[in-house]
């Protein structure tokens, strides 16, 4: 560890580390606040990404109208750091959740997104009870197939039922285009269905006299794109702040737009041909890379010739048979994750480092927030 | 959640949580326990799976010799806890971490497995300085391809290197026959590679004259083949105690013996053919399933004709368009998980439960461990 009075460095941390180049992520972070600007969106990143209330205050500071979170945990540590202005973007279901949900809103302006008669009606009665007002955004299903009504007629019943309850103003439409995290000739392609349900959607509640304030899109694969979707006037953008494996092979990113890497060391190269990390599942994730087999698990800065063929749990197993680079146990390697929310989610601490000065210790502090 | 003075429910449970079934987690920890005292081994539970040391006791109740831990700051949760007799079954690399290792040795009995002069000369310094002992097993590597020492010539030079460090103690050999998590009849073929190395190295360190205590071999898959393997005297399984989806599919369990299970809510089922539900890979990891394209996450108990096709971190994407059964919004599932060790990973409690009572609440004290 670090000498005493003197700054602590990179080196003087244990590994595995996941660390955060200051200047990077201020750049992702000027970046897509100046492309919102620039387009007139609203900017509601997902804090997803961070689970930092610091960073979403850094978000704020750049011009962000309010965050967004997933669940009512999330929202609740955000909301205890002072940020006031919060969409779940998640379907709050049961009378438990919906209860907690009004008991924020008596605290922050909350909107929350959601699918079901079901689940505005449970809102709705817990926010009459508080005597508050939560907003809702209907969600709708642009393609990806997993929340959300893909139907125009559908949505708009829904959206007047919504409008006919108490306590809860219906606000607009939102959507997560996750089918989109593709190359940006399948976007384009993609994007066409995406426009048309929307245009329908919103002509419809236009023709039911259902006013819609927010229409909230977005996702990082698509942000930069948002100008072209059809009536969308917020965006929703979560791993910009740091970029990762995937949004290179996506090509919203390159290697050195990627703020966050883990810094691992080589504990093992007694089997010829693999180099062992101590980074495994449990530091970087299981979750996939967009190309290929998906089964690749990160990007080795210091060696683009190897590969993180396998996780277990501990273990980043690193196939080395084709790399002219000589490896040696002890020393550190720095890996990009192929999804940075997921690795964020694994560790209970993020450095903040500006080249080998670690100037930020952050408690990850929306870590493990399932409800 | 419980009225007053009503005992707490599984039903009164936020979703997604995380249940145990006592009672099914105590047969497996019988079992096991009753195993290997009928073939004389030391059994040494890897508290990987359940990270609780209220759970390392109640192995150790049932026999065990002491317990396995993978990383430093999971052997100081248990250490602190009362435990006192540890194995590291992880390459401690760097003079931070030997250090600490050697911290560790002046409060319990400290083993530790490595397959570097480097780990072992750094673990020797530290032992030195701090005037404690610590035990070495030398790590083989049997076919996985991991970490460990394939050839025995090399094997027994490492050996005696270790033997001839300081403060240190050369104890005998460890291994993971990762590549074992197959079927019973790929089990048996494996094996026979896996003994023909055991006795060609345990022939070598005999000529050798260098003393063998111990051979811990292991693994919840082959844990109750041990007595088949060549000279193995202690055991190191870990996921037995709540077993997974995965043990299900390579034949050591069957469903009934999954002690964990996570508790989850339909939170949208607008898409058709898909309901979603509230356990994601933040609440399940991504961890792939052993068998067919290993993409899919969990068995649905209530409905075995679904399928949990995707996850996204905190929606299961379930595909019911083979089923039968009539989903609503709102209603609870029970999934039971690809692999244990990672689902526990994800949480910061587990719920012991018998029936529908809660009886215990665990905090997972060595959750996210990764140093």
């Amino acid at each position: 560890m670090a000498r005493a009075g003197e700054p602590l460095l990179v080196s003087d941390l244990e590994t595995p580390a996941v660390v955060v180049d200051l200047d990077v992520m201020e750049r992702n972070l000027s970046r897509m606040a100046e492309y919102c600007r620039s387009q007139d969106l609203s900017l509601r990143p997902h804090t997803k990404s961070h689970k930092i209330p610091d960073l979403a205050k850094r978000q704020l500071s750049h011009g962000a109208r309010g965050i967004t979170v997933a669940k009512i945990g999330e929202a609740e540590v955000m909301l205890d750091s002072g940020i006031t202005d919060i969409l779940l973007a998640y379907p709050i279901i049961g009378k438990g959740k919906a209860e907690k949900l009004a008991g924020l809103a008596t605290r922050a302006n909350i909107t929350v997104a959601l699918d079901s008669l079901e689940a505005a009606q449970a809102i709705s009665n817990e926010a009459s009870a508080k005597n508050v007002r939560i907003s809702v955004l209907l969600e709708l299903d642009v393609g990806f197939k997993r929340c959300g009504i893909a139907d125009e007629d559908e949505a708009v019943t829904l959206a007047q039922k919504i409008a006919g309850l108490t306590n809860v103003d219906f606000k607009g439409l939102m959507f997560y285009p996750g089918h989109l995290q593709a190359s940006a000739d399948e976007r384009a392609q993609l994007r066409v269905a995406v426009n048309d349900l929307l245009s329908r959607v919103l002509g419809k509640l236009e023709g039911a006299g259902l006013p819609v304030q927010t229409v909230s899109g977005g996702s990082t694969p698509t942000a930069s794109e948002s100008h072209l979707f059809v009536g969308v006037n917020e965006i929703r953008p979560g791993m910009y702040i740091f970029n990762d494996r995937n949004m290179v092979a996506v090509g919203v990113a390159e290697v050195e737009d990627c703020a966050l890497s883990v810094i691992t060391t080589v504990v093992s190269k007694s089997v010829s041909g693999r180099a062992i990390v101590d980074a495994g599942s449990k530091t970087l994730s299981s979750d996939r890379y967009q190309l290929g087999d998906g089964l690749t698990f990160g990007l080795i800065k210091e060696d683009r010739e190897a590969e993180v063929e396998r996780l277990t749990e501990e273990h980043g197993h690193l196939n080395i048979s084709q790399s002219s680079r000589q490896y040696r146990v002890g020393e550190r390697l720095t890996i990009v994750p192929n999804h940075v929310c997921s690795t964020v989610n694994m560790h209970d601490k993020l450095y903040g480092v500006i080249g080998e000065r670690v100037e930020t210790i952050w408690e990850v502090a929306g870590r493990g927030k399932v409800q």
